[in-house]
């Protein structure tokens, strides 16, 4: 049975856990949900720690939003960076981070993305070099060569 | 017990510490403070590391001011990413960074963050995705689908 | 036998890696590829860390395309710093990073600069100050002195 | 015993860390000054975890000077991040670093605020938001509610 | 036997590390010289740390030239970064980094620096606070008070 970090923030104006939790379960079992909500986007890195290292989360999909204040843009840089470091610190994937406020959604790419990670990795090397995207229609292949 | 560090700095320019430590003690018991002053906000993340390390707190609220001359900024950023460091190696969280000095000030909600984040984790998760935002009104949920 | 991870993404618009294999093949023998894909690039330092930690690879190529939005480039360069990170926290090389769409393709260079560090390093040694460079037609050795 | 490792630079235009040593000992006593000389602020970091480690310092005032050239704020950008990643490593502080050309000389109030934090916290306390700050006049506190 | 690393590429136009090393041997002896060349300046991280590591150097000297291109700024921010991370870890220095394409070259005093560093710390230490920079004429000492 794997562990599933969900860290969410009280910032975000919809419920994107929800529709992550709700994809997670369309792509099949073997899971569990832990879900951990922190106050904003720059109190995720430490919940994403906090998961892998008192949870025993095996990958955690991390969602925030970001706002439209200029100030909003150096705290989203600030938390990614964070996450950079938990990652590598815990040899562990966070997914899924910083939806900006007028992007389009992408909670359900994101829970898929965690499932293939965990338990379809070979679905994620079909699709490499595909030119899949987030929020935006996908680009598709160019031709090389 | 739990054990709530509150990092002040002797830059700001009113006690932002004892608005935070008023408004937790208003919210309930089961914790101790252990404050520490250091000068400025750049001395902020080791100021947390030493709570965390040698005083053994479970969280610490980190108030700084940020000053209106262009390098203030910049000291600013280094502070945060040095928070992010202090609080993925802790694997515990620094709660509420950095007030501009023409920001609304919000100590308190900082401090109920803080104590939700110990003793009522729920109370957060009721409020995930609502977008309780800090310095501004909040901007409420957006209807989605 | 040496391990050689490699680690692409699914946003990449066409096969990077099976150029790299190609070209790893063509240098000689001597190792095994771990071929390992993620959604982005912002997973690659994690990706690194895993091929290092839990496949025991040698060295990385880590093949990543950046996108034109603006927000691209800021991806780009917090998983560059991730790449660091994963690279001084596990002592080991990871090549060959962030093809911009706009430039020319160069895993064949990088896939040559992994097997000369593992097998030759004589031959880099060979080529230091001699003003090789990536995407761009060689600038060649200045006269000095 | 407490050891106070004072790190300066030969890049510096006159002798800061004399200066700093001579209002250390107008403070009081109970300490060693250990004083290291590197060549520039970018090295000043891992003179920090050198006095730290292999000279078991408790707490060290970095002191650099900032050119005028545009690359050189970059240079103090790296410095002063780096500086963060020796502080929350160590769990010391790290005080005073970066006066530019152009700034007041502040050398006797970083010693001062070192002496405080290893022997008079209370001092720091008492000074805690009352707006004092590095190389302007002090900006005084401001009458909240 | 001290052990010197130089960490070199194969980017530079010249033979950086060759001057480097001439130069250290006019300084005198008690050293050995480990050097390993690169592919590109964001390697050179990875390799100070594989030669602090694996090859147990007490200092390195790491030796980048920087391209005009904009992107090569980003480029040598990162392998700033990554080059602080790397002595902070080891707590040892890594010297001489990113000599830019239109600046004077600075080899030899890098390598006179490194070699004061582990033979001559007395020679710093009256060097310090005299204005000595790189890649200018010296700005000489200011009168202060």
């Amino acid at each position: 049975m794997k562990r599933i970090g969900i860290a969410d923030t009280t910032f975000a104006r919809y419920d994107m856990a929800a529709a992550a939790v709700d994809e997670l379960k369309k792509q099949g079992g073997g899971f569990t949900v832990v879900r951990y909500t922190v106050p904003g986007i720059k109190d995720l890195p430490a919940a994403c720690t906090i998961l892998f290292d008192l949870e025993r989360c095996d990958i955690v999909i991390a969602l925030g939003m970001v706002g439209r204040q200029p100030v909003d843009k150096d705290c989203a840089l600030v938390a990614d960076y964070g996450l950079q470091m938990a990652q590598v610190q815990a040899g562990k994937h966070v997914l899924g981070v910083m939806v900006h406020e007028d992007e389009a959604t992408d909670e359900r790419e994101h829970a898929i993305n965690c499932y293939d990670l965990l338990f379809r990795p070979e679905a994620l090397r079909k699709r490499a070099g595909t030119g899949q995207r987030e929020g935006f229609a996908d680009a598709g292949p160019v031709r090389v060569k």
